[in-house]
């Protein structure tokens, strides 16, 4: 990215406290019987008050037309370029659950799936097991597998049928193909190597799978194996502190945000499970820090659901908790999405999404909604969202002169 | 920059002159009491009759968040990508005050500054002497050091406690630190060398300043010493003439823009002081050149000292002007600013700048006044200051079509 060419130059310390809230999947499409969005339809006179007091625009996640990941899409909104830096799953998983992470771990998502004894796939999802369950099997495994051919191997229960895997050790490659046939009724792959340097690694995964197999005929579970995908090193990514010098705090309440905010460096608060618990521990937590990310789900998911009600019952509560943080007197607030899920398409999208930014450093323009119509005439214009971050630090007065 | 890969092969001569109108620092922020920028202040028909009649957008100097120097700022607006050519200090210095430097030329600000017997700065500015006094030092020291191992030596006054000096000779290095300790109080430095090819030059000037210093201990001056910064040598940069086939003209007051326009090859029209000045100037050379790159730099200097009244008067005294050229027949006129430099901030700022473009090629909008706000408005969006240029080209039927 050109910006990174000049950032180590001009990037300096300031007191200002950033505030960036990121509503998940905020964007969306017009309902068919109203021609109304999701936002048009929401009545939320907080998020307006912040619509009507900063400058707003339209952010593009990645490219127009690209419909990001919540990987990418987060990279971006840190002002990473989300291409060069690509995340892969099993990383996003492990970090999520509070892993930690070597530079040379191999992380793998796992899904517990049942198969008979000819080993066809019968069920991907081992009949949605519980966590509990889950956690007892991983038990088992973990007591009878400490490594396989050198390669020590970390185990973690995500939830239902989900787990997390790192393999730790020497000469390990994420470059090998998934065990998983992607369709039930279909005999389980073996893992190959997609990469000749990925041989040791085919070889301890399908040994891993033959021992976890032995073992779970024994237990009385449908989880009969284990497909992996997600195959992913740790990216190189320079964190926060040192690339922008700032003291970043995540406020979110799922795994997968979390990881990706420790990927950047920030401090994770643990233990958040409402909006209200986040909103509470911002202000708990105001004084420690001098970025805060701060991430509401609830958007996205009643996007992904398709459920044009809930989205918009998502954004209205959302407008009701933001009001309690008024008194705090950050330098700059953001509020923005990560990508639009409209219901209309039950998924992420590529359409820009609105961001409004209030700071004393801005110039306000006349809109008057958080809505996609009215960002779009916003002094800030259509932008990228990698640009966000570059603004906000701008206006924080966290950067010098480039040149002279 | 993309447009380079292309350049060559689409530019081209032809009639149409463009008119290029740097009114510096042009884009301010609100006041807090009316909550109207300096250019939303000011009374200026005649600007405001060019966003009637032209297409208007916004432009950002270097990236979204970014606040250049003049230095990056006018290359972006020459055409020329500010990342990949920066121009250091010292080059910028000599060439404002008509030095002429050859390419193995290193180029050298310098302050005269008072010194104790123990070497102790005891002011960085030697009590700003007069200019009259620097000459009469300088042309000392001109006779008495021609040249130091084999290095000439050139040396001229800026203004006050400000001078320029060129070293000429073969194997020097601009690679070297500065004798400036930065605060009173503190001993001077020793010239060191960043790299070891830069050791020659670190030993000549070592050896200047000492003989400098020996020479002003005979003189009754506050000017003990001189401090050395900015250490540079030309930049590779293509020449109007060569990259757009442009018979290029500066009409600018200050030496800083003077020394950039020198850079990129334009002819600089010397002995300029007033705006009145520059503008009967344009009209006397009109006949002569086809592109006119005309500075104003009272906008930026009321906006660095925070003077909101004075810059909304220095809007108003360029906008009266201004209406004194309107016989001219320029194909294409543009009016813009290098960067913004709001009087909230008393200093360059990253914010886009309004730019309007009058041509009979263009699409107008209907934006009715030259002000930030009404500009993002225009038909012309947010742009690049580097894109400028071209649009300009393009409107003056200047380039050849791309491909087949």
């Amino acid at each position: 990215m050109e910006i990174e060419k000049i950032l180590k130059e001009i990037v300096k310390k300031s007191e200002g406290k950033i505030l960036l809230i990121v509503m998940d999947g905020l964007g969306g499409l017009p309902h068919p019987d109203t021609g109304k969005t999701e936002l048009e339809s929401a009545s939320k006179p907080n998020l307006d008050e912040f619509a009507k007091k900063g400058a707003c625009g339209l952010s593009i996640p990645i490219l127009p037309g690209i419909t990001p990941g919540s990987g990418p899409a987060h990279l971006s909104l840190f002002g990473y370029d989300p291409i060069e830096h690509q995340i892969g799953r099993g990383i996003l998983e492990a970090c999520g659950i509070g892993m930690e992470l070597t530079k040379q771990d191999v992380a793998i998502r796992g899904n517990f799936a049942t198969i008979d004894n000819n080993h066809i796939v019968t069920d991907r999802r081992a009949g949605r097991i519980p966590t509990e369950e889950n956690k007892k099997i991983v038990e088992t495994i973990r007591e009878k597998i400490k490594s396989v051919r050198g390669i020590e191997i970390v185990i973690q229960t995500v939830k239902e049928h989900r787990l997390a895997i790192i393999l730790r050790g020497k000469n390990l490659s994420p470059l090998v193909s998934e065990n998983d046939p992607q369709k039930e009724g279909l005999p389980l792959r073996k893992i190959e190597p997609l990469k000749e340097e990925a041989q040791f690694t085919a070889d301890v995964l399908n040994e891993f799978l033959s021992k976890v197999e032995e073992i779970l005929s024994g237990i009385d579970t449908k989880a009969k194996t284990i497909l992996l995908r997600g195959f992913s090193k740790l990216p190189e990514i320079e964190p926060f502190q040192k690339r922008y010098l700032l003291n970043p705090v995540c406020i979110a309440s799922y795994p997968m945000y979390k990881g990706l905010a420790k990927l950047v460096g920030m401090e994770v608060i643990n233990e958040l499970e409402t909006i209200d618990d986040e909103i509470k521990a911002l202000i708990d937590i105001y004084d420690k820090y001098d970025f805060f990310y701060l991430h509401y789900k609830k958007t996205d998911s009643a996007g992904e659901d398709g459920d044009f009600k809930r989205k918009v019952a998502a954004i209205e509560e959302f407008d009701e908790k933001i009001s309690k943080i008024r008194h705090l007197n950050f330098e700059v607030v953001c509020i923005t999405g990560d990508h639009s899920t409209p219901c209309l398409l039950k998924s992420h999208s590529w359409h820009p999404v609105p961001v409004v930014v209030v700071s004393r450093n801005l110039i306000t323009d006349s809109v008057e909604r958080l809505t996609e119509r009215e960002c779009s005439k916003g002094i800030l214009g259509t932008i990228r969202s990698t640009d966000i971050m570059y603004i906000l630090l701008a206006c924080a007065l966290k950067f010098e002169k480039f040149g002279a």
